[in-house]
Order: C-alpha cells, then structure tokens, then sequence
C-alpha cells in the first residue's frame, strides 16, 4: 500500500507543540545540562543514526546468531569511527550510548578497566591498560557464580598460590563455583578480572581479583583448563541476547603471581600475605561512580519510555463522541494523566538527582584523597539507595508506559517490550535492590542510634539532626495551594522519612538481640529507606528548581514537575504520612486536589516535555513514537516486514491446516 | 559435564516437603475443587508431557516461522489425539490448557463458536456450528482495528446492504479500520465474525457481526478483495509470538444477507432493519462466561510463577554464614516472604473467587433465562472488576516472581520471562483494565445515589445498603490476633469500599455537572472500584474457608492464607483505610505486626502449598521450578542448548574481534 507523501511528512504533533508555554531549547539544556553537552549529544546521535550498521529496527527479528554477530559488527565499526574520528572520550561514551547495544565493550569499558585502575598497582596499570585501551586485549569481569550472586563472600572459585612455580592456581572446585552471568564472557572476551578465594600457607584470606587470560590472542580458543561458554537466551526479542553473559569454569589453571590484584593487599613470592598501606575505601569510590551511572541510566530508559507514551497519547483517540465524530486524545484522560504525568515528572527528578550524584562522587573522590571518610557512609547509603528506588521505580514505569500504549504497546515494533526487558536486570545487577536497601536502612538505623549521643548525622542525613522538631512538627498545609509551597513539602517527607526510622529503630530495640529485630522488621526496613531515599530526590529536585534557569516558562514547568513528583509520591505512598501523623487525611485530600490542578498545567506542554529530551526516532526505536506522530502508516508498513509475511500461505499449511480442513487428519503422520 | 544420575534423582525439596503440617492429597482437591478434577487434570497433564510433538523447552530458541508452523503442528496434533482418544469437552479443554501455546484454535473455541453462539438464530447456528466443531472451517473474532481498541463504537468497518443482490459489501473505508490484532487471522482462519457498522437504506446502524469467508478451502489463499498479513512480533521469546494475530482490509466484499448474525436484529430482503424479541441483555451472559475464564487463568499463571519462585527460594541459599559454612535458604528471609507470600495467598484467593464467579455466571444465566435482570448490572459490575483486578495483579506478581528469583530468573530457562510476556496481554484484552475500572466506579456511584432513594443494593453490592452503620463503625480491633477475626476483616474492607465510594459521589456531586465531575475524580474512582473488587476477593476467600474442607490441616492453611491475603492487601493499601477513618494508625501496625507471624506459619508448609498446584515440571516449563528441586545441574545443561554455543568460536569473530584485537581494523570492510 502506498503511502501519501504529503501526509508522511505533516507534523501530526504540531498542534502540541504550538500549544507550550515554555522554550524548549531552553528545556533541553536543562536537561542535558549545558548548550555543549546538547550540542554533542545532538552531532553523536545524529552520526549514529545516519550509518545503515547501527540499523536496529530489525533487532528483534534476528535469531541468536545473528544478533550476536551483529553486535561484533557494530562495536567493531564504532570502535572504527571513533578512532577515524579521532573522537573525544566524551564523543566516543556517547556515540555507544546512542548504538544502543547491550555487548561486551560495555563490560570492557565499565568494568574491567575499572577494576585494574582501582585495585591493581602502578605497575600493573602500566601493562595492562594500554592493552585495554588499544583493544589488543579484550576484558570482562567475573565475580558471580552460578550458586552465588549478591554474596560475595560466598564464591567458591579458588586462587591457590603454589610457591614452588611463583603462580596462583585458578580452579572451579563445585558445579555450583562456575562463573555464571559476565557479561562478554561468553564468546568474546579475552581476558577477565576473576574474583576468587586467595589460599596462601594452607589459609583462606578471602576474595580477591585477579587478571586470568582466557582465550588465545591467536585463533581466540579457550586456553587449557579454561571452559567457556554462552549461559543462553534471556528475557525478550533483541534486548539483552546481543550480549554473551558466559559460563566460565577453570580446571587448575595457572597464572603469574604478579596477575592477582595488589593494590590493596599482595601476596610475596614465599607466599606471604600482606596488607599494603592503601585504604580499604578508596574502593567505595568506584563503588558510588557505578552507581551514579546507573542512576544516569534510569533516567534515560525512563525518559524513553514516557517520550514514547506521551507522544502516543497525543496521537490515540478513543471514546467521547456520539455518532461517529473524531473521539478525544487518549491524553486529555485525567486517568491517562494521573498515570502517566508522575512518570514524566519521575524522568526529570531521576535526571536531577544524577547530576547532583555525578557532583557527589567527585566530592567523595576529593574527600579520599585528602583521607577524609566522615561522609563515605553516608555517601555509600545515598548512591546504593537511590540506585535501588530509581531502577526500581524505572522498570514499572517502562511497563506502565507500555500498558498506557493500550494493545500497540504489545508489539515490538512499539520499542517498548525490548525497552523493558533491556531495562530489567538494572534492578539486580550491581546489587539487588532489596538488599542495597537493606544497607541503607542499617545505616539509618546506626543513624537514629546515634542521634541522642548527640552525634551530627551529615549530607542527606542531616535532617535526621532536627529530630526534636520533625517527631512533633505539625503540617501547615490549608489548601490546596499550599501544597505547592516546597517549605511544606520538604518537612513531610523528612518527618515521614524519620519518623518512620525512629519506629522502626524503637521496634527493633524491643527485640531479645538486634540482629534478631532487624530480621523480624526487615520488610518495615525496607519501607524505611525507601522513605529517605525519595526524601532525597525530593530534595535534590527543589534545589534545582530553586536555581536561576533560563529560558521562557522553563523554570515554571520545572517547578510544575517538581510538585507532581512530590505530590504523587505522598499519595502513592499515603499510609505513610497518615500512619506517622506527619499530615492528616484532610492535608491528603488536599495535595491530591492540587494534583489534579498540576496535570492540567501539564497537559499543554507534555509534547514539549518530552521533545526536550532530544532523542532522534532511530534511538527511541518506536513506531508510536515517532517524532511527527504518523504512527499509524508506519505500524501498517512495519508489519509486513515479518517474516511470517514472506508468503500469503503459510508454511505448515500442507503438512497441518490442509489435512485438518479436509478432515484427513487421521491418514497422516504429524 | 555428565550429570550424576544418582543426584539428579534425589529429592532436594524432600525436607521441605515432609515439614508441611498438612495433607497435600487433600489440598490438591481443594484447590481443584473435586477428586474428579484432579484425576482428569494429572491424566491430561501426563499425555502432554509424555508426547514429543508437545515438547516446548526449546519455544524460545525458534523463528517466528518455526514457532508458528510448530503451533500448527501441535494443533493439528492435539485435535488428533482428541478424535482419536475421544475425549469428553473437559478433556479436550485441559488438554489443549497444558499444550500450553497460544493459536488459532484458542480464538476459534473461545471467541467464533461463541460468538455464532450467541448472536447466530437457530437456523445460522445449524449451519455454521457443525462445520466449525469438525474444524471444516477455522474461525476468529474481527473486531479490533488499527486505529479503534476499547471503544467498539468507534470502529469504522461498513457493511452496506444491497437489496439488489441480496448483498452486504463489507469495506475497509481508511487505513485505521484496518481489522488488527484479531488472533488466528494472520495466517490460519479460514472465516472470520467481522463486526461493521451497518448501512442500510442510506442508515448507519452501529456495529453488527457478520460471518464473513476469508480463505479459499481449496488452496487457503485469501480470497478476492481480502487484504490479510500478521501484524509482527510482540513481547518477548516465544510467548504470544506462536499466534497469528492479524491485519484484515476489505476492498468492497460481497457476502449474502443471513451471514449477518441475526439474532438480535435483521435486515430484510428490502433493507428494513428489525429487531427481534430477544432481548439484548442474553449478550452480557457471552460477557460474564468470557470474563470468569479470565479470572480462572489469572489464578493459573499466578500459581505457576509462584510454584516457580517458592521452590526455587528454598533451594537458593544467600549470606547467613560466617566462614563460608552453608549460606541461609532465601525462603527464610522476611524480606523474601514479605514479598512472596502474599502473592502465593493470592493465587489462592484468585482460584476461589474464579470458582465463584462459574456458579455466578451459572445464576445470570438461569435469571436471564427467566427474564429477571435485575442482578444483571451487579454482575456485570464484579465480573469486569474482578477481570480488571486479578489480571493487573497477576501481570505485577509473575514480575515480581521474577524478580525473587534473582538473576537466573532473567533466564528464558527460569520460564519466568515466557510466563510474563505471553500473561501481559490479559490486563488488555477483553476490556482494558482502566475502562473496566471506570465501568464499575459507574455502577458503584449510581447504586450510592440511589441509597437515599431505598433500593436496596443486591449481591456483591449489599453490603453498600448497611451504610448508616458502615459510615461511622469503629474497627474494634485491639490486639495483632483480633486481626484473625474474619468479621474485623469484613467490616474494615467494607467501610473502607463503601466510603471511598461515597467520597467521590460526593466530589462528583459538588461540580458543574455529573459528567465534568466523574472526569475530574476519575483517578479516585479507580481506586474506590478497586477497593470494591477487593473486598469481593476477601469476601469470597473467608467465605470459602468457613466451609467444610477436608483433609488433615487443609482447612487451617487456607484460613493462614486468607488472613494474609486480606492483611497484605489492608497493609498495601494503608493510605485508604487510614484517610476514610476505617482504622488507626495503631491497628495498621497491629495489623502488621500479625501478618509478620502469619508469614512464619506459612514458611513450613510454602513448598506443599505450591506443589499442591499439581503442575507437572512439563506444564511449569521452568529449570529453577523444577519438582526435584535439582536446579544448578539442569541450568548448566540447559546453556549449552543454546545456538551461540554451537561453535566456540563464534561466527564474526574473523571479520569483527580479530581485526581488532590485532590492530587492523582500519584496513577493514565492516
């Protein structure tokens, strides 16, 4: 079916756009932080979609294989263009951010460099950098097996130093010790940082990393003792099956003693082990670097999947009319609002408290340096936490957003199911979420402890210092329009959050020991720090909207989202503040009328909203939702490119539908 | 790796078992609901899983044209044995449960005979009928369009009567009525029911069905004027991917007048429309019978991910131990059970609230019968409710269950992802949940309205008629185990419904006009017509308990999970019962606190309570649910299935890592 040209090219969105109230160029340095960073972000996206190898619309279409191999195409070409290129590190961490390919340089650059540049020597970072930088070699990282997972201590790989040849012996004692998850590992990596149990004069000392070649740099075939392997399919067509997360088991493998990781400690050639005087924290800093990323990373897959919904609710109509007239947007639903402006309000806080976390974790690596580790705890609490409740609370969303696509949303050619499989492990890698929790209520129940030994807890702790007055303050709240007044706002959620540590710390005191309490109240725990945490990107999102920001309406719209995130979160989460009596069903009723009043603020510039975000149609990867909103066309000429489609008469038909239809079914063999 | 035989017989689940304080035997029955139905059900599960054309663990590894000709093939395959074994409809319909793929027959069963059914006169019914129960004709149910889902009366398919050849022309007038997403229609129908509006004597007479051929029987090309396509992949590997769902555009096709099903209303031979003297209210029956299917399946995905997911947490072990001694079974951690038993109580709230809603739809049937509608719109309420809220309840636990699973349940061998993906579509097929939703809120607020009046609400809705009392009845609730007294439970959930619903009734009542306020209030609504469902739930559940159960300890389990049902969900939607005033703060915690002890009651019994599901490891199609509990070996086997470990190199590696890891990328062709 031909398509109208003319109607191809109309902006089906125009109207939207018009109708904002607020620049959004200026928006979208907002968002992305400065002009330049706009600018970039623009050039490497545009390079990336303009090049047929970093096609990916038929992603999900491709067996196993052929995705894989079409991953080693495209890290091998924009490997190729960032050197032709001569591209910045800047460039180049976008232009793969905008390739948009789960594979093994993922792990390569996020993870194994890393490792060596934090826990190996001068001397080893020496020799085993430049390899990596130059891809001579290719790294990934290996710390989970396939019994064991968020417990390091419990691994079962084992590094047995053998004096008499001066190497460690790499070796797989259990079905349950294989390496099971790493990412690269599977098929392509060369190299792996190895986490395993050091056993020197006969004692274990505990895990420890170690450099452990694993295929020939010649012909790429496992080494002697080394099996290899992908661990198979994954959740969802395309997504996370272009990586090769491996298998790995070793079968006494020997390296040099110098390829175990001696930053911290080392082990002498008698087989000594020894302590080096480098602190144990400097580790936390790569620690909260991972971890700001990941927040980065929510807020982006967020941003995506509302961008997506957004347009398409400007786009679908349905219901509202009598006899045949147009029916209304899907967007003018005050039920397709309350469900879906909280979300892009989430998309703007996540993007905010990263960017404060990204100033965090440089002051954090100043602060190590200086040997400074009062605010560590408290540092770690935060980023662990705030990278539990944002991937947490991005994972629904993407669902959500789907759902909010009604049946469209079903099919891969939305983005969306691809977006959320992708999205998902994000909740279990680099600490589960329940049990990065978990840490972070120990740290405020520490807190709380501390608090009457007068001890000024610091960073986002600090209000927990104020507990005489947040125990018994009294929400001011009248109107409705007080709730947008941020002074009211901050105070409950820092009541809230406190109040609900103080009873869990008061719970916990009841109990015969305190390990038996904290397990009894672990799930009110988890309640706790789930408080603290969206206290802080509360926090984090009025200070920014309290900074001078330029451009027409843009601070405006900023503070509308603000109050949309702050007010959702209170009624999500109403039983909190009514059950602590930090507001009262009354104030309740209240903040959730004025919500009400913020969508309808919203509506007008939701289009906009989500433009600002500046993602070309290649990198959102959906059909519905398409920059100029011509969805429709597209879905119908998107469906043909199945392959079910390639004939009119399927295939099966003689051998299962004919003999079927015929009543002949009897005669023949199935 | 070879496996040892001898352990992969042990029973790892053994001890679980033996510790269970009840008769699994009897509870089987339970939950089945008669000794027949677990016989017949364990005989059909056995045939499945003991025939190799019914394999289905390597589902997710096929091409959409493999998986769809493999659906054919087990079609075909299972109409076979049924013929061949005569199996009763009950058979028949549990084996083609655990054939467990979605195809064209399940549309032709479950949507084409009903629809013939209920809208076809006798006459049509005995022509049509025959044909389709000997499969002489594959039928499916046309009426979703591109641009047109919930909202049937905005479809814009026309069916125009020509009295001069006694014709309906059936037309596809733009692209966006383009007939999309009906299953069974992409490849294998060979006759659809099309709904269309229709024309006749210059008239649009809003939508009717109309049985229209698509296919040739002879060669199954599509026949002149039928444009027909699938409409591409959707979420996920395998899945719904086995069904055709399909595009369907008509060019001006002809069909004789009585293939209009006329039922309801005619068209006669000169183009006047008349209605019968059935009564339109016999369709809502098709509507109560579809949707308690729903609610049945709801029970059985939600049974599978949690059987998956509870045998798997006590087989998994994590932290717990000092000195690498054995680690602490996941099962026992509070924040595992505080997740996950509430989603095991649901399965089984779901089960019996399923099994009423049979006896419901048997009762609307006979009243309907009988010309007595006046429980009509009650039903009609709870049954779109109950659909609403179970689906949208089991789409977040099978997720949820994933996610207690760790990382291998991100797996395709977990089976979790499979089970997600092809679940979804529940919470939008069959009316979207929202609009189900708002359907009920509707109902509810009118039967408020008309509280003052004296009409005494009926059924589900009864309790609404003891509104002077429920407005202001005080939960008498004083210690954590007043919380096990079934009519503390009652009380709470029916005041908390009932209030809710006349909070918003009054909201409604204070704006411009009833419509502008249903709008405005809409997102309340959805929570006060939630809390009505839920309330049915509970209700259903004690009421269920508080009959004769057989079998040693049956009873006491149930009456466990009832109470943790309830508790989780009061404790989940806290903000409600505390800000309409149906409890305190204090019995909240109270209420807590005795669910936290309920959740140790569970504990022991939680394997036999999933394995009184009777799902064979066939039907569970997962590694980590296996009965034998034997997981890490079957995991490790099951990787090495997987197509990119068919070579150890992998194919690209010449082309794409080896110009690169020997630095000669830049003379290549990618």
């Amino acid at each position: 079916m031909a398509m109208d040209h003319a109607a191809a090219e109309a902006d089906h969105l125009a109207a939207e756009r018009a109708a904002a109230r607020f620049d959004v160029e200026a928006m979208k340095v907002a968002w992305a932080g400065s002009r330049h960073a706009v600018d970039v972000a623009d050039r490497m996206a545009r390079l990336v979609a303009s090049d047929p190898v970093f096609r990916k619309d038929n992603r999900t279409m491709l067996s196993r294989k052929d995705l894989f191999k079409d991953t080693l195409r495209k890290a091998a070409h924009a490997w190729k263009r960032i050197v032709e290129l001569r591209l910045t590190e800047e460039e180049a961490g976008l232009l793969r951010q905008y390739v948009d390919q789960p594979g093994y340089v993922d792990l390569h650059w996020g993870m194994f460099v890393p490792a060596i540049k934090g826990q190996g020597t001068e001397e080893q970072q020496k020799k085993w950098l430049p390899l990596a930088y130059k891809f001579q070699i290719i790294g990934c990282y290996a710390q989970t097996e396939l019994g064991h997972g968020s417990n390091v201590q419990g691994l079962e790989t084992t590094a047995t130093f053998d004096p008499s040849t001066d190497e460690f012996v790499i070796h797989s004692p259990t079905l349950t010790s294989s390496k099971w998850w790493p990412g690269g590992l599977g098929k392509a990596s060369t190299h792996a940082v190895v986490y395993a149990r050091l056993i020197t004069e006969g004692k274990d000392y505990g895990i420890h990393g170690f450099i452990v070649q694993l295929r020939s740099l010649e012909d790429h075939s496992p080494l002697p003792g080394v099996t290899l392997g992908d661990i198979g399919g994954k959740f969802g067509s395309g997504a996370y099956n272009s990586m090769d997360n491996g298998v790995l088991r070793f079968d006494h493998v020997r390296i040099p003693r110098d390829q175990m990781l001696m930053r911290l400690s080392q082990v002498t050639s008698e087989g000594k082990y020894v302590h080096s005087d480098v602190p144990k924290q400097l580790l936390y800093g790569t620690m909260v670097y991972v971890r700001q990323s990941i927040v980065a990373d929510a807020s982006k897959a967020l941003s995506r999947a509302v961008c997506i919904a957004v347009r398409y609710s400007a786009i679908r109509k349905q219901f509202g009319s009598q006899d045949g007239g147009p029916e209304t947007q899907v967007l003018n639903y005050r039920t397709q609002q309350s469900r879906l402006f909280p979300l892009l309000a989430s998309a703007y806080a996540f993007r905010f408290v990263g960017d404060w976390l990204k100033w965090l974790y440089t002051d954090v690596t100043q602060k190590l340096e200086a040997k400074d580790y009062s605010t560590l705890q408290e540092a770690h609490a935060c980023t662990a936490g705030l990278k539990a409740v944002t991937t947490s609370a991005t994972a629904d969303a993407i669902e959500e957003c789907r759902k909010l696509c009604g049946g469209h949303g079903y099919l891969n050619s939305s983005g969306l199911p691809e977006l959320f499989a992708v999205y998902v492990p994000a909740c279990t890698y680099e600490g589960d979420n329940v049990v990065l929790l978990l840490q972070v209520a120990r740290i405020l129940i520490k807190t709380v402890s501390q608090l009457t030994s007068g001890k000024q807890p610091v960073g986002t702790m600090a209000y927990m210092g104020n507990v005489q007055h947040l125990m018994q303050s009294k929400c001011a709240v009248k109107t409705a329009e007080d709730w947008l007044n941020p002074a009211f706002i901050q105070e409950a959620f820092e009541a809230r959050a406190l109040r609900m540590a103080v009873n869990c710390a008061q719970n916990i005191g009841q109990a015969a020991n305190q390990e038996e309490g904290f397990y009894e109240r672990s799930p009110d725990l988890l309640e706790a720090a789930v408080a603290h945490i969206q206290l802080i990107i509360v926090t984090k999102f009025i200070e920014k909207v309290q900074q001078d920001i330029p451009g027409h309406g843009v601070k405006e719209q900023l503070q509308n989202l603000c109050n949309v995130y702050a007010l959702y979160i209170l009624h999500k989460h109403l039983g909190d503040f009514l059950a602590t009596g930090c507001i009262t069903p009354k104030q309740g009723a209240l903040a959730n009328e004025q919500l009400g009043k913020l969508y309808t603020q919203v509506r007008p510039n939701a289009v906009a909203l989500v433009d600002a975000f500046n993602y070309t149609d290649h990198f959102l990867g959906s059909v519905l939702g398409r920059y100029d909103g011509n969805v429709y066309p597209a879905l119908y000429e998107e469906a043909w490119k199945d392959p079910l489609n390639e004939t009119v008469v399927p295939e099966g038909y003689h051998e299962y539908l004919r003999p079927l239809l015929k009543q002949q079914l009897k005669l023949s063999r199935l």
